[in-house]
């Protein structure tokens, strides 16, 4: 490969001749050949840097510290990352510093460079317009500017990926419940059969579970917009001009078109990201009820001869290579792996967040590479879940009349007429001679066949339908 | 032991003379014999019994389902279980029934029998003027009540223990902010010297932390306060009086002072805990947080000769029992101690709010344990480290001058005049060969003495201070 | 209360006039108010403490340090605290010094205190026969004692309590597979109909699965053999005479009749937990596999009518508060809650695994708190479900028969006669259709009848059987 | 695109013409848009399929139910999957069927049509040469050829990447260690200053940690040679000709080299993935290891000026965007990220591995893809990290050796010459008064400084030096 020979303050570095990276990315590449092939710096924190580098450069000529040319081309080659124009300027690896500094300085190496050639300039040029740290880096630090990056990208994904993923199955769902509101069927404790209820009722608590979850994401975005930008170092703003940490925000904000505020504690923002560890408390959340949602479903559909077969759900594929005409529930299992992995990665994500030290946290890379992860699988899994299942879910109503018709436990409604000990006798005793519930409880004397029939209806023992 | 005999629907048991549960506490005391010394059933959890039990009598008798005697009595043993009168009643474990059947069935039985003993009966009539099941449960299910119990002992530990305790802590923490916000010492990242900020700063950013996990904390209780009582079995209401559940969650606000209310999702409220989860969620974020301040702390303390010895934090005790001398900061290490079991507790809550089925939950003890268990810890663990260390802690200014005038990161105040490069030349050159950060800046020629001793001032570099 | 008063190091503290312990002890009770109520130093713990300063003091005398008065007595203490006779003398808690000093203390004061007394003393005297420092602390610091305490307890805990509880579960379940080896039945893969196999070999997975867990368990014990005292204060062995290593490690040997040894290296043995992590990763994969073995039961014997009913386990309590007749497998839900703390509880471990720094871990009382309860519930856990579930499993055979006979998944068997698409083709219409697998093959022209009866034999499909 | 038309039972799907896989490759990339630009099934997994088809067509031959021809052309194109010359054609994600099904599939339909287009035919043919499920598959099912390919990746990544990492580090600070055995340094526990010990006996805790964590990995290895092939669909070995699951095996140990045998219970091979829980859990102890020593390296090399200074470690790149001349310890950090990924993918394999039901474990893409990304990362940062960091580190004397003069612990020779409570007096006194400990010593009478230089020798407290 050729070369050209790049500086840095150690000295030099061979880089290859065709890329806008220079000295520190490239000894980055060399410091760090850990899972390079599978961990690259999520490209969700690569665009981030690009709004706020930008953000950096007009704040920074705005105060008289930057010229409006700099600013001006530092912001074109920022449209260009945003764009994905440069997308393979960006090798680095989330295993690097703690801190983030060496993407930090990738980012403003690339910008540096390129912005450079833009205006006319080579590549090999020892001298270049703009210079990575003076110029691009300028009123900032790797400690302010990765954090920052971290909020934009978190609070980014979670407007567009996460919660319209999971509003997207929550309203699919509302439809369904609403759809199988007057469907009468066995509910089921502990897998046990117990009193009915209807197939709308049962999916609205999945329903309940998404509403619920919608806002315990919600009540997470509000740390997540503050940003650290303008703490520089160590968070005392060395090196800033006056009104930097606010303007900065606010250019943050009109180019995202987000809420973004600058943090009302810059030290907390560097040395800690606890907003990060609490906005994933809010994903495993969403996790745990996707668990349960997914589970349900597939249980509810097992079968199709030897399960529960209450419901039907799409056919997407062959499900076996061995046996002929198997179709299997995939979409629940690849949103019950999701949610393992996000239990998973909560784990990574507290682990960082509890080994900050002093004025700076220097798990940043690894707690924001399992948030993304976490926020884009559940997205992009609600959506294929609602996609390719949830909205074929139908009820098969011949095996759910049979279910509730058999079940024991319609005798929960004689408690209030002969008492629980009385009802409790009826239904062992109709267990155990494998009769009706009707039968037995005539039998034993305890009621009418006319009583039987008007007290045990199994449409009264839902409540009220909404 | 004496015995007198009890029954329940599956037949005799026998049961301590003197105790005043019956048949069901006591099957499940010989059925469940696992780890019965250490893991009762949490104190919290009954007294919510407690109050729910009573909120259900009253509601019933206003109904005119339960007569004013019965509900009267069953109040009047409410009150002495919250009283602690009756804590050698409840003798089951956390290891029961998934969905804490066992332990509702305790409460109905021992406020069945001792309400008869109160009325004057015998533990050996046959018939009890209250009965466990027709009465004392009426229009409940342990569906609904368990989890509606863990609602209550959830918000209550929350408001009473675990947020008094994290505020005593942050106001103290304010207050040692403010005490040495003038103090100037070195800043570390990646535990390396950094550019200089205050005492005070640095522990501004442990109150913020605190504040923003405080939020965190009461942006979850919402979801608690919403109680399942009314959904009875399945969450369709079956076997409860008209109004039932508005009218139950009013007695339950009422009798705590708390703004519980009823569910929005009865279906919801049986079959999944995510308020659960989400709350804990809060509370492991508060446990990142404080595993952070504990550690800095005690490394701040750490010495008294060898380490960065830049606080002082009060001996309370001998630390070794062979170094004579010896002191430590123990307090952090309850602490940390404290954070690194809530981030267990986490996991085991996230597992069991994820594997729900159908119509129940059956996780709802393992949850609820280690739900209180955290909360109580984080209460009791801000009160103990704030009264024998937070209060304690003082500045030993002669170690924190000493470390600020020796750091070679106050050349970064001349990036502005001279750029990054030859900031970076000085400080390399400096440290490599033992010199003064001034004395190396004059010898390269590239600030005069006077220029250095203007620009490099570590008071000018910690910012604004607020 | 009465008080007397006891001196250490740091001055004079007020103790309850009748206890044993000593200044130390009860500045601990004062200074970590947390969980008193629910937290205590494990049982096991205190014991190991006995076992290690008996051993200690014999070793001590025989090196010629400690009078054989003095080792005498200090051993008829141990003996008391190991009948239990001392329990109350233990008031300390988990959450305190990271290093466990003040139970060691607290074990040294009870000694010195009570052996003071056993000679005639009494607790007032000023000077006293024992001192709890030089006597029964002698060549000992709590850094090496503690985690000596830890490998002792955990490993008497895994052979007495966990291993043969697992071992009792595992055998029922051998004696179950045996038993109903000929019982074919429907397999299910995906929650779907599959091929079938024998109830005796769907038992046989789990038999294997605690089979591998039990080695899982054996292959961790070496490390937990390995003894730190000796190491004393940092790992050297510093005040300790000639030999005291390996020499107390035989006493201990000897006292408990269990292969300890002396560390191989007492640097890691004090500042690293990993025994107790890599044993903790054993009893996670027991938690993994009891959760499924667990699941599985109350899958199979789900219903009793609108379920899989396939099994029948012991009815051991009425299940429901307000569904009469109602019996759920509880068993199972104890097991698998059991679980869910057991993988939370490793995660505790892991992180205070990972936390130590330089000569010490301090989350020694965190470990082995998290170890100790996870190896007891699991022994415990499994012998409740043995003996109240799992011994009383019965086959379902009208049930299984059913699920058999109707499986559309029976065509597998004609993939090698026909091809994998025309057995689809017969799958797939018999199951949109409705009818039997046979009456398809046939109508589509595939096989004659006498060709099926032939080839679709479930019980030919189970392969040998063993 | 082009497209041709390939189909399974399901029906046509349009494959892009130039691809080797069909209809249900196709169908899985449109089923799951889930991730997929990061999340690829691993390399690993494919090349174990390689391993694996070729094996079972082998052994097919060999049973004579595959032709030589046949037989093959499958092992050339596992071949040159091996070769990683058709990596391009493996497009599937890890969230698809918990089964692996899709994977298994993809398999199965490139080796068929590669080997079609190898023979001469064309990718549009109607029929070719090799059938995906009757022959590629043939004496298979997902069921079985997933948990092998587990297997074979889980194994060999171990002893090829993980292992070899974990030694070489090993290697490099059992050098050091001896390289520093006589360097005598103050200890430190509880982050305060103790007795001292040599920094060679310091790292020789590392490599004991590492010995025994390489141990512990070592002891997980005999649970992964157990492969579940021949299982097929339900551990019977349906469909399977005699003595396949033998013979399948011994093919999958030659060509890979390493100790492969068929599983003793292949029930338990289906449905339970405890090997590679169990074997996760070794590698977090090993991530709780390195988390350890990777912290410890970090914090002896703080400073330069105001941390604790006492090794050098390499300076790798420029610390610092803002601040000239930091070097941080960024290799620790990359490891430590490591160790808190690690922690966290451990959770993620067992709530994977205890969410199995009935005959089949369907978390096996998650738990394989959490496997490898650990098993990967520990080696690849084992490597950087000694590379980079370990094989640099050298002592600073000057720093060490002002260390272990100033500290006040050296006072803990005089227990056994004055008893506890007078040098706790002495070492109190002179950390209250700022003196040296012989200066106090002498002072208060204690000893004579000729006692105390003849008795307080560092290098006489360090132990028997190995």
């Amino acid at each position: 490969m050729d070369y050209r020979i790049e500086k840095d303050t150690m000295g030099e570095v061979k880089v290859p001749s065709h890329v806008y990276w220079g000295a520190q990315t490239q000894r980055s590449i060399e410091n760090f050949q850990i899972a390079q092939d599978i961990n690259k710096m999520p490209k969700e924190i690569i665009k981030a840097f690009a709004y706020l580098k930008k953000a950096a450069a007009l704040t920074n000529c705005d105060a008289g510290v930057l010229s409006k040319e700099k600013a001006d081309l530092i912001g074109q080659v920022c449209d260009e990352i945003l764009e994905g124009k440069l997308d393979d300027q960006f090798p680095l690896v989330v295993w690097q510093t703690g801190s983030g500094t060496q993407s930090n300085m990738n980012a403003n190496e690339v910008i540096a460079y390129r912005g450079h050639v833009i205006k006319g300039g080579q590549l090999t040029d020892k001298e270049k317009f703009l210079h990575p740290n003076d110029d691009v880096n300028k009123s900032q630090s790797s400690n302010d500017t990765f954090p920052t990056a971290m909020h934009i990208a978190a609070y980014k994904i979670l407007v567009e990926v996460t919660i319209p993923g999971i509003e997207k199955l929550r309203n699919t769902l509302a439809q369904k419940s609403k759809d199988f509101m007057q469907v009468v069927k066995i509910g089921r404790t502990h897998f046990m059969d117990a009193t009915p209820l209807t197939l709308g009722q049962e999916i609205s608590g999945y329903v309940s579970q998404l509403d619920h979850g919608l806002r315990a994401i919600r009540n997470t975005l509000a740390h997540l917009t503050e940003l650290a930008l303008g703490g520089t170092a160590v968070g005392t703003g060395i090196n800033t001009p006056s009104g930097y940490s606010e303007n900065v925000a606010k250019h943050i904000a009109n180019l995202t078109g987000l809420p973004f505020i600058t943090a009302e504690n810059k030290f907390e923002a560097l040395a800690a990201h606890d907003a990060i560890v609490e906005a994933h408390g809010a994903l495993k959340t969403v996790a745990v009820s996707l668990m349960k949602i997914a589970n349900d479903i597939r249980l509810l559909s097992s079968g199709p001869r030897s399960g529960i077969g209450e419901i039907f759900i799409p056919d997407n594929e062959p499900g076996s290579s061995i046996m002929p005409g198997k179709v299997n529930p995939t979409q629940s299992e690849a949103l019950t792996m999701i949610a393992a992995q996000v239990l998973g990665n909560d784990v990574s994500v507290n682990v960082g967040g509890a080994m900050g030290h002093f004025e700076l946290n220097v798990f940043k890379p690894v707690m924001i590479y399992n948030f993304l992860h976490s926020a884009r699988l559940i997205g992009d899994g609600c959506v294929s879940f609602n996609d390719k299942c949830a909205v074929g879910i139908q009820a098969i109503e011949a095996n759910i009349k049979k279910h509730v018709d058999n079940s024991l436990m319609l005798v929960t409604s004689l408690n209030t007429k002969i008492g629980y000990y009385k009802a409790a006798e009826i239904a062992q005793k109709a267990h155990k001679e494998g009769t009706t519930l009707k039968e037995m409880a005539v039998k034993l004397g305890y009621v009418t066949p006319e009583e039987f029939d008007q007290w045990v209806v199994p449409a009264n023992m839902v409540g009220e339908i909404k």
